[in-house]
């Protein structure tokens, strides 16, 4: 039902090179002498580089603002850095066990002042750059310095983000066939990894099957659980796809619904239908989570919408900006995100219903679309 | 031809409770005022507590001698923390998203003084406690202040790293026989990876397979090269299984070997033999590595051993002590560690030989146990 979109072009030099002098342009505007990153999402947005192995050896990406990128590189893994398509657009430093990494990176933060560190660089390099820096020189976490640093997305990503989303919907689409009742939760979810795979995702992140009482647990997985005609089931899953991530839910029905069990599900569409038409340029994150907040507390479930109504989602399946009360930034066009209100009912039963969606230049587009109707498995 | 072995009982609270005693101890004697732990390796081995959600939300361990152990967890995630086996030997501590969880957490470092914070603790939480805590608080990391901390394994854990590695030799014994000619590295790959599965592994960490000219580099894990008669071909795997490592290395040739090839081979063959020997208590982790070493120097090609001979294992597959040059820890019993020399012949082809092996009461007992003869393969 839902075409099998090409590969997409691969990223190029030019973009990680575009990237990085984005990043050090918003460093310099933040004050920053610069920004180190270490393996993770971060690095893999700005450089393409994914280190295979354990992160027990430094690999340190330093950019400042006015001087050309330095990775700094364990010698044994020089060879797959060289081959990052972001490679040619940095100088690859490297060091061998039993030298001193941070004597490599320090010298590159001669001029001192305050470095924002990639959230995920591991306590032991933070602790061996701050042994080693002049005393000059301060650290900050860069998801609190620079938080929106990968939260607009060019053409190309939103492409990605929408092939994710596209394959995330062909996977409901058949998961709604499959015999739900009799058989356990974690059957189900691995049903739904096997979709996101046949519909080209390299990377599983979460396939939430919350049937019942189980349901009311946002934070619920799989577990055993036999699922029986007349559960609710909370489906939410998501992973990557060409580097890039899917994360939908839907709340389906086994059998015939009770009259309440419709009335929670139509209030938690209608919280997200009004929440999705919020989104916009202009109006802050927090705009977002209040309306869809606001409808359901007029529906008298205020206190059973008990999580943030939506995160970012790019290279990571989590990421800012988070559609949370007090969160002020505004929309910007290329931002993408959830929207995923809830109704969660302790020991009996919960409702979710989740989009991703991007700010476009004049509203919104949703790159799920599959029906939010409450459907009827078997 | 390897009987599967029952799966073995699960850990006890008592055994976390030990551990985390055991961990208290060995913080008091190093002048540590407490270890703060995040999820990783190390908060598996003292709680059994493994979140399975990113850790950008804080989940600390804070352990210090005189003082009942405390988890600070997200409110969130307290149910699952709550049902870890070790729970009930400790106190959980939630916060709530909104709540800085650093405020909850500095509280317990009141007295001040040096703690150790895990490796791979994630920079964001390190810097928010620097920020927080008390200035006659410092920070190290754990795996310099600590590094034997899970080296000495106890005998049910020695039991499920014997079973790990059972599994990898049965696995090796299957693979000997399936056709390497005209098929690819990856190919052969995935056959490691679903026999390391078949042989109860529920995580395969590594497959490496480097045939001809690919396996002179100790790095390369495995491409599309297709594999050809007269190629040696290292293959190097390992994972968890009842969340325990296995890891062993057997260099194969397809067809018959030239006699230089054989004679590298049983060099090296000679050399690792040699360096299991030289296992006992009372040797240093490097008189390990020097015995290997000095075999190899003595056949001429000791500029072609170019990295370590070995390293721990236990609820990860690389872990402390490192059998290395400058690493003056003797060996105690119940370490358990690799030996794996190799020679790495640039562009034509490269031998590796690896068992796991554990230090016992008067000597040394291997975990991998197949052949290491040179073994013919199609």
């Amino acid at each position: 039902m839902t075409e099998r979109p090409a590969t997409p072009a691969p990223f190029t030099t030019d973009d990680y090179r575009a990237r990085m002098a984005r990043a050090a342009t918003a460093a310099a505007d933040a004050g920053l002498a610069g920004l180190l990153v270490a393996p993770g999402p971060d690095l893999v947005w700005l450089t393409g580089y994914r280190p295979t192995s354990a992160s027990e050896r430094l690999t340190l990406l330093v950019l400042a603002p006015g001087h050309d990128p330095v990775l700094v590189v364990p010698t044994l893994e020089a060879g797959d850095a060289e081959r990052a398509p972001g490679a040619p657009a940095l100088t690859l430093r490297d060091w061998t066990d039993g030298q001193d990494p941070y004597a490599a990176a320090v010298p590159l933060l001669a001029g001192g002042g305050r470095y924002a560190v990639s959230d995920d660089t591991w306590a032991v390099h933070l602790l061996g750059l701050e042994r080693r820096a002049p005393s000059s020189t301060s650290f900050t976490a860069l998801g609190e310095a620079l938080p929106m640093l990968r939260a607009v997305k060019d053409t190309a990503e939103l492409d990605r983000l929408a092939a994710a989303g596209a394959a995330a919907d062909a996977a409901y689409e058949k998961i709604k066939n499959v015999r739900f009742a009799g058989r356990r939760e974690t059957d189900i979810a691995a049903d739904l990894a096997a979709l996101l795979r046949e519909f080209g995702h390299a990377q599983v992140d979460f396939t939430v099957v919350g049937s019942g009482p189980n349901g009311a647990d946002p934070h619920h997985e799989a577990d055993d659980r036999v699922i029986a005609d007349g559960d609710m089931v909370v489906l939410d899953f998501g992973g990557l796809k060409h580097g890039y991530g899917s994360d939908t839910t839907r709340t389906v029905h086994v059998g015939e619904p009770t009259a309440e069990e419709r009335r929670v599900h139509e209030v938690v569409r209608e919280a997200q239908e009004r929440a999705v038409r919020a989104v916009r340029p202009g109006p802050t994150c927090q705009d977002v989570d209040r309306v869809a907040r606001e409808t359901i507390i007029e529906a008298g479930y205020g206190d059973r919408f008990i999580h943030r109504t939506g995160h970012g989602i790019g290279v990571t399946t989590h990421e800012p900006p988070y559609m949370v009360e007090g969160e002020l930034q505004p929309l910007v066009p290329g931002m993408c995100f959830s929207v995923e209100p809830g109704i969660y009912l302790p020991g009996r039963f919960g409702v979710r219903i989740e989009d991703i969606v991007t700010v476009t230049d004049d509203g919104v587009r949703r790159l799920n679309t599959t029906s939010r109707e409450l459907a009827i498995v078997q």
